[in-house]
């Protein structure tokens, strides 16, 4: 099977224009099929703050009201990913910009309002995923950038999380590619020591992980990560890497399989 | 040549939930392969003035500083572009939607500052418009819809007028298709007479339009649409229409050929 890989980034490169521009140019030399998630939240608490929208997180995520449904599509959908893929053209890379609407490529269920009512927040599930479409894109030679928006099939959009959709998207199409998704964030990966740079651990497996954890070596923040990681794995997903947006040129970071 | 039906809303479909509801129900009746461009200025100026900046028009066309790009970024290629493409899939319908930087779909040429400096405007030509990608999608049995932002290529996304790219996607693509381009609008056609329904003038040519001008019967307003329209028709579209946003379905309106 072909190579396919995926790259989600988020805050920390989207809300800086100078990381956003040395990630760009990274990401048009990786060679071969390739997607791009993003995400970006401060733009969108900027836009919400600037109109007199309160916003408010529960465990990270953002509850999503009708005025901040319309926010966060205006910030994610129009905003952001068109600044990435005006750019990826410029750098002579054919991206194409998608929110799980167009070409129905994902769908997703409104969260149920039960115990925490987020609003128009969606789930979604590998099944969600429109391989055949997505696909399709790729054998033109295309780069798909997704944004974090979703609809539910019946005319409503959804916020959905980025990291999810980036590990949806990679186990709906691992049926037709060998897949491989990069989380790139601010560090240089899963370390064994927050102040230590070079503690960072190359290899995560399923048998490690619990003796990892059981032993605080990883610490709260990242044991969802990897959960997720490593599910997407079980799921068919070649390799889950988690790394520095500035290194996703060269090996790096942790590999997870 | 197949067909290929291009279809232009405007403000009083887009700007009218109830409205846009009764057109998306009409379009996704409309056989064969289809193409939809909206505009969409009053929401923008909405959210420009909530912002606090200042909205200049100058002969119909929004001035667009930085700030205001983003504005009309957000709005026509976030909010408006992904609320029609989620109620065209609610009907059934595989829309996708697109700016002019989305697969390269449509490029522009930034607008020279003199003599008037209008900033992040493009201007576009049927040279801007990729057919060979926007034929790809159609025969996926998709349907482009396209807001009026584009790119210029180097990076920098430009704000178009919607009406323009409507007529530049028509030229661009009537290499392929007989293009039957249609403007919706809040009037039944070009009247006779502004308060006789009964007045429409069923077809323009261009052997008519000069006597027609000469006479005063077209008023002023109208000259430029159907200088444009008859524009249109000799650069190789099949047949302009301009009618009213509710009659797509049937024959009505004025048709200039």
């Amino acid at each position: 099977m072909d190579r396919l890989k995926i790259f989600k980034i988020g805050g920390n490169v989207v809300d800086n224009p100078e990381a956003l521009s040395a990630f760009l140019d990274d990401f048009v030399r990786v060679s071969g099929r390739k997607i791009l998630v993003h995400g970006g939240g401060k733009e969108a608490t900027r836009l919400s703050k600037a109109l007199g929208i309160e916003t408010t997180m529960i465990e990270g995520r953002r509850v999503t009201d009708r005025e901040t449904l319309d926010v966060v599509t205006m910030v994610y959908a129009g905003l952001i990913n068109k600044r990435i893929v005006s750019g990826l053209q410029a750098r002579a890379c054919d991206a194409i910009g998608l929110t799980g609407a167009d070409g129905d490529a994902i769908k997703a269920v409104r969260r149920p309002a039960k115990p925490i009512d987020y609003g128009y927040v969606g789930d979604i599930t590998s099944e969600s995923v429109n391989a055949r479409f997505i696909d399709g894109l790729l054998k033109q030679d295309m780069v798909p950038v997704f944004c974090a928006i979703t609809h539910d099939g019946d005319g409503t959009l959804l916020n959905c999380n980025a990291d999810t959709i980036a590990s949806a998207v990679a186990v709906g199409m691992s049926d037709l590619y060998d897949v491989l998704l990069t989380y790139c964030f601010e560090l240089p990966g899963v370390m064994r020591d927050i102040n230590d740079p070079d503690s960072v651990i190359e290899l995560i497996t399923a048998e490690d992980f619990d003796a990892l954890k059981a032993s605080g070596v990883i610490n709260a923040g990242m044991v969802p990560k990897i959960t997720n990681a490593l599910r997407s794995v079980r799921e068919g997903v070649k390799e889950v890497c988690i790394k520095n947006s500035r290194d996703i040129l060269f090996p790096a970071g942790t590999t997870i399989k």
